[in-house]
């Protein structure tokens, strides 16, 4: 089953305490695309600027993502900097140029409309929203949203969280979303406001879905080399949507796998800059992993 | 299999956002020993004053702990005083009296001196060895350390290290304690100074032990309501100790269910003041929290 996901597309200049890559492909849904490609068939929308390169577009086309969908326009493509912390766990917005994504409006080609799932990457409500006017009728609406949008719009992002079944958002936005500082009351009041599943978010610390199911917690995998986070809960995203595409059901244990799935990707994401080891993962290491996530967490009853 | 600890014996006057509780039990020895009793029989070494009431002997009587090693002396009993900031999630430490725990020393009863598992709790690291130089040949020493330790006295520290097979810290101090920023680069760090096996606590984001037999990630169990953090750690300490101390052997597997007994305790810790949860609490209660561990981190293979 095919995957719909909209977001950004863009160059990222990111330093970390090991290195500084310029220019290199990022986005929210350039992350999610590779990493959902493992596993279903993906169609991108997004916007680029005359800038945007041919090794960009035969990355994603060696993934075998539908660009039909990505728009490109005069102008220079949305350019994120951004510089992380001795310890990888803050980072510095030093600079975000919108560009061409400042008047992105997603266009959902005809062709994408029966998409059965759909990802709406952290753009505005409003916009989000054109996205599910623009698809048939999507077996399962996934969604991120971020500060920016729980302060600046919160009566649209209201709106939009109704026709949402999974929203993946990290513990600040959680809290802040809900008003309530304890996660498991957030979670309650967030999934009254419409999505079924929450997934938190916690970095380092794992990941909390929250469902009718009851909770499922997982860890993050303890890596000893981190490089650079960035992309890593889009990826996160990707991985967790994309098992869900690929899998026959939607079950308790479907969804408990997908967000394995998501934080394997996840982990792989993170040892190096940009997409760089996305592009070069086989179905094999990521299987391997997987498995390295049960030895990770299995114990036995008593 | 008896389990020795070692540890303050203490008044607590703790503020939360849910209300005061003015000079109730507490100290890390006190949670330590009620947690552990439910496993195995546990035999205390601490110093309390003059002051220190009949109640509190009668909730420790109660749990069967062997008293011999509490010693009094004429004085006040060690009082600490905090403050939980409106998410529990940080605390500022009031007043501390050490009073007779100032010049405690700890003495081993003859009875003791056979006690196969041994948690030395949060005290000077050369009294921790005075400790180990007056049992005979405990199968299991557990340790407990923190910041003031490991600043003030690091080369003291080191050569208790040496006699120590399970350190449980949390990971602020595992990372000062290393030197190392990542978590597995700091574990194994830890571990070459001594201990087989390093359990970091994360507090609501659960614990990581690191071992030969690799690593083992538990999340915290996601609570409504928390009520007082107070005496988390040293409860987890207890429930792990003590799960080890009732089990057949000392597999990876036993040390995994350990790892869940402890955070199943020390989530019934947080749910009231003091020592109250737990002194109501019953076996199956925790076999039950127990199982709703594995539903909560469960997942299949795919």
């Amino acid at each position: 089953m095919s995957i719909l996901v909209v977001g950004s597309v863009a160059y990222d200049t990111v330093e970390t305490p090991f290195g500084k890559a310029e220019k290199v492909l990022g986005g929210s849904a350039s992350f999610f695309a590779v990493a959902a490609s493992f596993f279903a068939p993906v169609k991108l929308v997004g916007v680029v600027g005359s800038d945007f390169g041919e090794k960009q577009v035969s990355a994603f086309e060696g993934r075998g993502i539908d660009l039909e969908g990505l728009e490109r326009t005069e102008g220079q493509t949305f350019h994120w900097q951004g510089k992380y912390s001795y310890d990888l766990n803050s980072r510095d917005t030093l600079r975000t140029d919108l560009n061409v994504f400042e008047f992105f409006k997603p266009k959902i080609p005809v062709s994408y409309r029966k998409a059965e799932h759909v990802f709406l990457g952290n753009i505005d409500p409003v916009l989000q929203r054109d996205v599910l006017d623009q698809v048939e009728s999507p077996k399962l609406v996934a969604c991120d949203t971020m500060n920016f949008w729980i302060e600046g719009k919160p009566d649209e992002l209201r709106k939009t969280l109704r026709r949402v079944d999974v929203l993946l958002i990290n513990d600040g936005e959680a809290r802040q979303l809900s008003g309530e500082w304890n996660i498991v009351k957030a979670a309650r009041a967030i999934r009254a406001m419409g999505p079924k599943t929450l997934v938190v978010k916690k970095g380092e610390h794992g990941v909390l879905m929250f469902s009718e199911h009851g909770s499922f917690a997982a860890p993050a995998f303890p890596l000893e080399d981190v490089f650079d986070p960035t992309g890593a809960g889009d990826t996160f995203a990707g991985g967790f949507v994309g098992y869900l595409a690929g899998a026959p059901d939607g079950s308790d244990h479907t969804f408990r796998r997908a967000i394995i799935m998501g934080s394997t990707l996840a982990s792989f994401c993170v040892e190096a800059f940009s997409l760089d080891r996305l592009l070069l993962l086989t179905r094999p290491e990521i299987d391997e992993r997987f498995r390295r996530f049960k030895q990770l967490t299995h114990f036995e009853e008593i």
